[in-house]
């Protein structure tokens, strides 16, 4: 399933990869399109929404709800 | 001998590990200091200012010469 996520904070390309390891972290099967320009963060992925939404947010950025 | 670097484009703490972590690598010993907001990085090192130079902007940075 399709989940799409606006997420602040991601400056650089560290930022991208930190955001797309923790998502395959929890989920090593899933597919992560990040446009950070955009704040966009899209998962293809199995796991409930709130799980990659705290993954995400663990790593020290913003996910809006 | 302390060698202070005028250091562009790092935006987060991946960056400032990721300056900190190529100065490490040349020279383990080197104390590090960095202030990003001032766009600082100080190197406590025997290592010529050239290599340390070369081996933050290897990192994708850019240092002033």
């Amino acid at each position: 399933m399709k989940q799409t996520f606006s997420v602040t904070g991601m400056t650089c390309g560290h930022c991208e990869r930190a955001v797309n390891q923790a998502v395959k972290n929890l989920d090593p099967a899933a597919e992560i399109k990040i446009d950070r320009s955009a704040n966009r963060v899209e998962v293809e992925s199995t796991q409930p929404r709130e799980a990659l939404a705290a993954a995400i947010a663990a790593e020290g950025y913003s996910v809006a709800p």
